[in-house]
């Protein structure tokens, strides 16, 4: 695929000025139906390539940011991306997207594609940051925001919210409901910042209350549906009902409903159960999940903002921003009498 | 981002040989983990871009493959795209995603900037194939494949499933659990050929079974949640309670069961309700969701394989695949007696 084209040749061919063929390339300035069309057909009939290898020809820049997710059909992931898109198209940037299905390799992979395509920078969305591609990012020189459960870890650009803040608030919330046996039904086993935070938000609510820890309450699982389910019906199978429990994620969260469900407990009214993040099912979802809101959107968007940022040199007022969050009362949790 | 490092300068500084260096690379075979370690430290100091770039530079071929989608984050397309990446995987192409959010001028800008990063193929997931485009992609000479509701329109590379037969068995399957008036929820308004043959499947099953097609139980939404809780109210606010609701997807069909829900209806009890894909939320909502199995997996590994066959010139037997589909039994239909 060899292009030799210029705009200058579209220009003429198409009896046209250069700025003409410009305005109609990035749709920058209005230009009469017939002119376009006629460019149009001058550029798919010579193959000209326009707009962002052109402009990063004459700019020697890529106007690519390259985009690395765990998994693409994670609704956490989507409404991330949502946030990235969106703000990227606002600064006139291309999106590549690399999915690693949270495979180490893969990642690493992704991080040499994107780099080999000349990203000038990159968003890494990850369920666990990996402090040696960390320091290869650094050695190539690419600009990069991290979003992840344990970015926090380390010292890197990161956004996230305030976890230990939001934990403690919705823990203080089930117990204001009138609930005292509060299953904590966690989405990672790793010991990292976040989850540390976290525990220790459920506790300090719990302590505040005057309600004793109860260590066969807490569950470590996962992020999937299937982790959610199994968390709670290994709590069921143990003889343990909670009156309430937290899930700290939506997907979970309703697997953990699920299971409640199936054997043969009614949500909300014998256990209430409240998620975390508030993706998109939470709300298609029956009952529809009391949850904490994590502004996703907003998340992607503040990162990809942080990264242009740095791909120009712009100052930042810190490398660690934390957005706020709120808790979403729906229908799966109730007050107790 | 200069890189005039080459393998065998990684060698040589490493003191191995360019095989085991290679080796490291691709993990192609066992080599020890100090060899390892001493070999990824100088790609590291050095900035070497191993692998694809590499690679590329000695073949002349990306090894790319661009993908576009019309939503990263529409379960359709997301298990389309698992199908995608792991064949990708398989015959050693990397992917390169572009997101247009169905729009079309960003889906012209996303086929340049693929053509731009010299992708050897193209797979296009598309709700509605722009024509433009298409010609496009051809006079680009790029091996392309299609996954669209309007693909078949087309004379392109296409994979799909038997959406006529598919239809008329779900159709045939609620009469023969007794239900009569059966409302038919599509998730597109456009006449193409996709949707004349849903039409005429679920015709036909009515017409079988003597049953006359009552217009008004027809209604032409949209693919999201929000199309199928919008249909389903418009159909009670009618006055028009059906038996059945048959929803060509299944994120628009959890949206007809919560706007029944909403006002008051028992799904499915009073109203029985079948989805179309099963799509991962299927299995999630309850009542679980009876719906149309599209191998959506299948799909997309199926597309993609087809195009490495065209960019390798491989024979095809056909350039439109039919795969097959299944009535999937859950617990949103039941007999009506």
């Amino acid at each position: 695929m060899k292009n030799t084209i210029t705009i200058k040749d579209v220009a003429k061919k198409a009896g046209v000025s250069i700025s003409t063929v410009s305005r109609v390339i990035n749709d920058s300035k209005p230009v009469t139906d017939e002119v376009k069309q006629k460019v149009l057909d001058v550029i798919k009939e010579t193959g000209y390539i326009p707009n962002p290898l052109a402009r990063s020809l004459v700019t020697k820049r890529s106007q690519l940011i390259g985009v690395i997710v765990p998994e693409v059909s994670d609704s956490f992931v989507n409404e991330i991306l949502n946030g990235i898109e969106e703000v990227a198209k606002m600064y006139d940037y291309e999106i590549l997207l690399a999915n690693t299905y949270s495979d180490k390799e893969q990642e690493l992979k992704s991080i040499n594609l994107l780099r080999a395509k000349q990203v000038e920078g990159i968003v890494m969305v990850c369920w666990k940051v990996e402090e040696d591609h960390i320091n290869y990012i650094q050695n190539c020189g690419i600009p990069a925001t991290y979003i992840s459960k344990t970015a926090r870890d380390y010292d890197i650009y990161t956004v996230s919210t305030s976890n230990k803040e939001a934990t403690y608030d919705m823990t203080k919330y089930l117990i204001d409901k009138g609930h005292e046996d509060i299953a904590f039904i966690m989405t990672s086993k790793d010991d990292t910042v976040l989850e540390r935070e976290r525990l220790s938000g459920y506790e300090q609510a719990l302590n505040e209350r005057n309600i004793k820890l109860d260590e066969s309450l807490i569950k470590y699982g996962g992020t999937t549906y299937e982790a959610g389910y199994e968390s709670m019906k290994e709590l069921l199978d143990e003889g343990i009902v909670p009156q309430a429990a937290f899930v700290t994620g939506d997907e979970a969260a309703i697997g953990a409903i699920n299971a409640a469900c199936d054997r043969g407990y009614k949500v909300p009214e014998d256990i209430s159960v409240a998620g975390f993040n508030d993706v998109k099912i939470a709300k298609m979802y029956r009952p529809k999940l009391t949850t904490v809101y994590q502004p996703l959107y907003d998340m992607g968007a503040v990162a990809i903002r942080m990264v242009i940022k740095l791909i120009n040199k712009e100052p930042l007022e810190s490398k660690k921003i934390e957005l706020p969050y709120k808790i979403i009362e729906r229908e799966s949790v109730i007050t107790r009498k």
